[in-house]
């Protein structure tokens, strides 16, 4: 039997992350497996492996403005590409770490924060949109952005991004169960035939 | 209504096009599609578009050969990763443009160089493999590889390769509906999404 627990490691920057994270609360009851929000930091990840967004090559940008569009309607879910691409995601990477020392429900800050950005088209590099969401989700937003910047949200996020790449992540989302990997919001079902026992790699 | 004819551009060669193309017979009967294979060269859209294949980065090519592997086994197909790759596929691309200028079922000879690389690891960059596939198919072996050195299926390949590009595609296996494209074997469903009309881009 398969272990029922999911990593996902996520950054809000990230598109197809975004379309990823509306599917997991449905993923995680479809198949009772519990789902862990690891914030990382993507640039961090292409950074130590040498990958790059897919957006750098301009074929595919125009690809995936496209692509995009039609996850989002085969999901239902809201979709606008933001004026701001790339964002600079650190500092709300570094508050969700917050957020989870202090921990409640995993996936409401993570998916506040991705709404935001890719259905309301918001500049999370801005203390004072974080704040916003952050307190749209009855957060204490001053708290949190004040230990957003303390060595200990600094330091988790720099772990997390360290064990995804050690662990074989090259971009996001990337999904582990156990030591398999899963990539891409388009290897979903991929990742539910593993917690149903239906891959045997 | 979706004109509900598909293009699809293939190149032997590449792995998630073989996986793709194992799926399009199913798919045309699910949808009632007509299917057009239309043989390019990937490494030809490659250095028009400035694209690589995935595997040039290590992690990504560590992980493709799980993938391909659990795509495989979700597809209940044979898969083996040849001991050969990449392969020349410039030779097996100019004969199907040359059995295809005489064709009559286009997906055959398609397939069948695909199961001779993909599962059994035949070279199919020395003509005596091509051959034993082409006459394995019940096909001229000698007539097709002598038109495939002819200035009809070279030209064809070109003008195929330079056309995929020309209508935005960058990598393989590329699909088109109309002026839609569709890029990977993952978007299989999204491809069957638009041929249903359930897509509005």
């Amino acid at each position: 039997m398969t272990d029922k627990h999911v990593e996902f490691f996520w950054d809000v920057a990230s598109p197809y992350t975004y379309l990823a994270a509306t599917q997991m609360d449905a993923l995680a009851q479809r198949t009772g497996a519990v789902v862990q929000w690891r914030p990382f930091l993507l640039g961090g990840v292409f950074k130590a492996t040498g990958n790059q967004m897919p957006a750098a090559l301009p074929a595919k940008a125009r690809y995936m403005a496209v692509d995009l569009q039609r996850w989002a309607q085969s999901y239902g879910v809201g979709f606008h590409f933001p004026k701001i691409f790339p964002m600079r995601s650190v500092l709300a990477q570094r508050v969700v770490c917050a957020a989870q020392a202090a921990a409640d429900t995993p996936s409401r800050l993570p998916l506040a924060l991705m709404h935001a950005y890719w259905v309301e088209g918001c500049d999370l590099a801005q203390p004072d949109e974080i704040a916003r969401v952050c307190e749209a989700a009855a957060l204490d937003a001053d708290a949190l952005l004040a230990a957003a910047g303390q060595p200990q949200a600094k330091s988790q996020l720099q772990v997390n991004t360290a064990e995804a790449v050690q662990r074989g992540a090259f971009g996001a989302p990337t999904f582990f169960v156990g030591t398999r990997m899963f990539w891409g919001n388009d290897r979903l079902p991929l990742l539910e035939a593993c917690l149903n026992d239906r891959l045997s790699v």
